[in-house]
């Protein structure tokens, strides 16, 4: 079932493509800028926020739905595009899914002195018309004028939130590490994360199934619970998972010095020589894999990996708490069951292995 | 009339930024953020998209407008803002509309080494959250759905192509000169210029309006002739005027090496000593205000600013004859003709300085 929809949104996203470069005149700028965002955007991915939407809407809806959904799903795959265009262009990073990013591919359009900056000013503007791509996807969702005003709401609404998010992440990374509180880093990943990863996909698929209000509510705490639970088990990806798993540089993480929950725990509860010992290595500009290596230990011993996954472990439970008291139909409550408690299984394998 | 649209214009761009404020959470990030979407919004403008659709709306209409729709008109304005803040960071530019750029005012948020790569990054975000803006203002326009879906896509469309439109012009600013062609820079114009800023706010507004489908066509000619002339004169500008007219550096589009039609009709039929000339001045790094005065002269002998203003002169000639036939109610004409042809006045202070 799950299988079935995944590829049905993976079909939606290639027709929405062609039917994108018949609509807009892409035709008359450079070929290399519709490849690339052909290319972009049909990578393997999970696909989890136009499932989401989908099985939220499925889950109230009485009923039988329009094929439009698939169109409106792919809008919060389109958003998510958007997102990482312009993140990947502000982390300075090259490798998406496992392939260029998006700055990266644009820059090789022409040979210029300026290659780099080229690639970011080219990456910004292809980012914008992604982002106006996902709103047309939305909008020719065929559904009640009044609900599908109320869902653009949240969608709008959740792209400021997230767009704040990725304001305060910019700036915790120029932060000093003294000056970030653990409250800030639940702040960042409520923004950054929750928001638009789990809460806006759920709600915007129940206020289009007419779900009731308490139901919304409900559904924004669960939201919130799995995706500040799946930003944490990301930061401990970023330290303790290889390179095959996460379609980027094993190094980036601790490159880019992230102020994750580990980072800002590890920080305020080392003391002594194991302290100075973590302070060099991230403020060092260039990480080996012997940094990556003593890292992985010293969160360890400060008991932050530890920490990390217990946070992870109590916010699950609430969401799950939650999810049982949901008036969402029983098939379809299992399947969002199913799709994202499936997407811990990474912090499984990091217990087994490292705890 | 015209000027208490603009003081209503106005006063919705403050009320909405103050809504804003309160319904998005703006004060969980840095105040700096809020304060630098605010000055940047309020400062004075000609709001020629707003006060366009507004015009065209009553234009057209046979209700008695909504108040609301004044909230929808300065959707234009935020979409224009929008634009600017990433077309300046693009550009590199310190000045927009006399004061400092988004990305100058943001990276004064903390002291840093990477200064003005921070404040570009915050500005892209920024950015993003301005263009959600606009389309939140948009949709709480209290209309007829079925129309504001249509105008809704327009805006849509509209936001593709400029971008394309964008996307263009930064692939032009590192093209060598001999490989833009006339027709190629009229592209970029009616890409980059004519459609947002003249016709989508012309057919939205008649789109709302419930105008026919003919007048929305002869609606988007009059847009294009219209945004290409006034594009044209604003190459002029850039090349002719005095800084406390244009409110950015008077050397700024001749230090950017925009190929402008000017520039692109000079090359072409430039020869000899002064062709030679043209290109030094062209493509040398840094510029001075004598070589300005030497490109002013330069293009009077190549018959380029001579040509530009015919191709002003042609195209506003073709927009008067539309405006003619158009059904728009007579005194929201008249409107309409002396906002737009008062744009034109600085190409006549330029031709009786240097023709």
């Amino acid at each position: 079932m799950l299988n079935k929809f995944r590829r049905k949104i993976d079909e939606t996203i290639v027709s929405f493509l062609k039917e994108s470069k018949k609509n807009y005149p892409f035709s008359a700028t450079h070929p290399l800028l519709f490849n690339a965002i052909y290319d972009f955007s049909t990578r393997e991915g999970k696909r989890i926020r136009p499932l989401l939407f989908i099985l939220s809407y499925l889950g109230y809806t009485k009923k039988k739905p329009h094929p439009s959904l698939y169109k409106a799903a792919i809008s919060l795959e389109f958003l998510h595009l958007f997102m990482l265009i312009h993140d990947d262009i502000i982390d300075h990073a090259d490798l998406r899914r496992g392939k260029p990013t998006m700055h990266r591919l644009l820059e090789k359009i022409t040979p210029h002195q300026h290659q780099q900056e080229l690639g970011h000013h080219l990456a910004i503007i292809a980012g914008d018309i992604v982002y106006a791509m996902a709103m047309d996807a939305f909008q020719s969702f065929n559904e009640d004028p009044q609900y599908k005003r109320q869902a653009f709401h949240c969608f709008l609404e959740t792209t400021i939130t997230t767009a704040l998010g990725e304001f305060i992440d910019t700036l915790h990374g120029v932060y000093p590490l003294q000056k970030i509180k653990e409250k800030d880093v639940f702040l960042n990943y409520s923004f950054k994360t929750a928001r638009y990863t789990f809460i806006a996909p759920l709600m915007m698929g129940a206020i289009l199934g007419k779900a009731k209000k308490d139901e919304l509510q409900a559904l924004a705490s669960f939201g919130l619970f799995i995706g500040q639970a799946f930003q944490i088990q990301d930061d401990i990806i970023g330290i303790y998972e290889s390179e095959s798993t996460i379609g980027k540089s094993i190094l980036s993480d601790l490159e880019e010095q992230k102020k994750t929950l580990l980072i800002i725990h590890a920080h305020q509860h080392l003391k002594g020589s194991l302290k100075k010992t973590f302070l060099n290595i991230f403020n060092q500009q260039k990480k080996t894999l012997v940094d990556l290596k003593k890292m992985q230990d010293i969160l360890i011993q400060s008991g932050s990996l530890h920490y990390a996954v217990s946070c992870i472990q109590k916010r699950k439970q609430e969401a799950q708490n939650i999810l049982k008291r949901l008036s969402i139909k029983k098939e379809y409550k299992v399947l969002i069951e199913k799709t994202l408690f499936k997407l811990f299984n990474q912090t499984d394998v990091v217990i087994q292995k490292f705890l």
